[in-house]
């Protein structure tokens, strides 16, 4: 829908969770501002997303792990000269602030899974087509109920997870901020270049080129390959400007 | 987010399945008129969900059964006197098409199967959480398009349906045509009637009373029962009005 597309691929298991959760977090707020049958779908459809990939991996322990080391990583760049420790300062306190709500609350999604009416709909979301209004009866009152009434009820649901939401978005952003984009370019699409220690990577390309990127890595080096969206899925041959940023 | 709410519930196989399309190709043509990353998602999901249900059951075979059945029925009204025999003839040959082209196409989704953009990203969509920007890089490429290009792409899927969301809705019309509401009471929540032959019943009842419908039933009878949104999942206690109307 713009002009630019910026695509994000993690480059290690934790990042690769985190942006998951962060993007499932984001349809669901989205969600949340319309008022068709259609975004509460996605509302749920998301939130039962969030669950299950919280049930697949402990999260919990990787993010108060990575936290510490971002805040370790604050403590260093504070004993340089002429940083702005006030700065500094205010991100360490939010970082103090999400580890004291990580910790403090052993199994993140509790609060969902006792929900009697999200439990009661759960299921049914994750058969094909399963969610019909004879399926799911209470869920087509739900969407009948009026705006303000929903409103609060997503507000509730989704609030119950804001210490996993604010401190992934918290952690994110450290990942993200101060990396810049610079101008590569992919000889006949294909671009290479070392990873150690990295976990994520941004591409910058317009919308309109019809080529995307697919990014394939291990922990020593990754790989961009520019794909063809015409053509019959395969790699393109011309060589590709984008924007590369690394993390 | 309307004041009266009707509710439908299949009594029998067929129906639940026809039902079920029915919404499916709903929410596919509801995502159409929106121009989000989120319609997008849910454009696809549907789409992919009527795939699912399509290799489930050889609909084809009881969606021609049935239309074979309901020409014989409005050959029979047109026997009758003071009939609009035009309209009859015009159904007729509404019938008849959808029947030439459902006689035609012996795997009605063959052509959404051999496109390689949807196959290349179906898979994704059963994962939970599984179609993040990094999964399916061409689908966060796609929904970079202009508008314009996705309304075309969207177009062009969804037609080739075309013939079974005809049939379908024909179907779906003639069974419900004509079947009148009538007021109904469920005595402490509960209601009974007998099932001879029955495919469809709706109920209306207000959105606002914070109760809901279930139903269940067999050949010969259905239950219909008001639970409670708000008390433990149970059922409700109080008599309710509603509307009935039985297919």
């Amino acid at each position: 829908m713009s002009e630019s597309l910026i695509y994000q691929f993690p480059l290690n298991e934790s990042s690769r969770t985190y942006l998951r959760i962060e993007q499932l977090f984001q349809r669901c707020i989205q969600a949340m501002e319309f008022d068709t049958e259609q975004s509460g779908l996605s509302f749920f459809s998301s939130i039962f997303d969030i669950l299950e990939v919280l049930e697949r991996a402990d999260i919990r322990q990787d993010l108060i792990k990575d936290l510490e080391s971002q805040q370790k990583e604050i403590a260093r760049w504070a004993q340089y000269p002429n940083v702005d420790q006030a700065a500094l300062k205010q991100l360490d306190q939010s970082i103090q602030k999400c580890l004291g709500e990580l910790r403090g609350q052993v199994r993140l999604a509790n609060c969902l899974k006792d929900d009697r009416f999200l439990s009661g709909i759960r299921q049914r979301f994750s058969i094909p087509g399963g969610n019909c209004c004879f399926d799911v009866p209470q869920l087509h009152h739900w969407i009948g109920l009026d705006a303000e009434t929903r409103q609060t009820d997503m507000h509730r649901w989704i609030s119950t997870l804001d210490s996993l939401r604010v401190s992934i978005a918290l952690l994110m952003q450290l990942v993200r901020d101060g990396k810049l984009f610079r101008p590569a370019i992919a000889k006949k699409g294909f671009y290479q270049d070392s990873a150690e220690n990295l976990q994520l990577l941004r591409i910058d390309c317009p919308a309109v080129t019809g080529v995307y990127p697919t990014v394939s890595g291990n922990k020593h080096r990754f790989t961009v390959r520019f794909m063809s969206l015409d053509s019959q899925g395969s790699s393109v041959d011309q060589d590709i400007e984008f924007k590369l940023s690394v993390s």
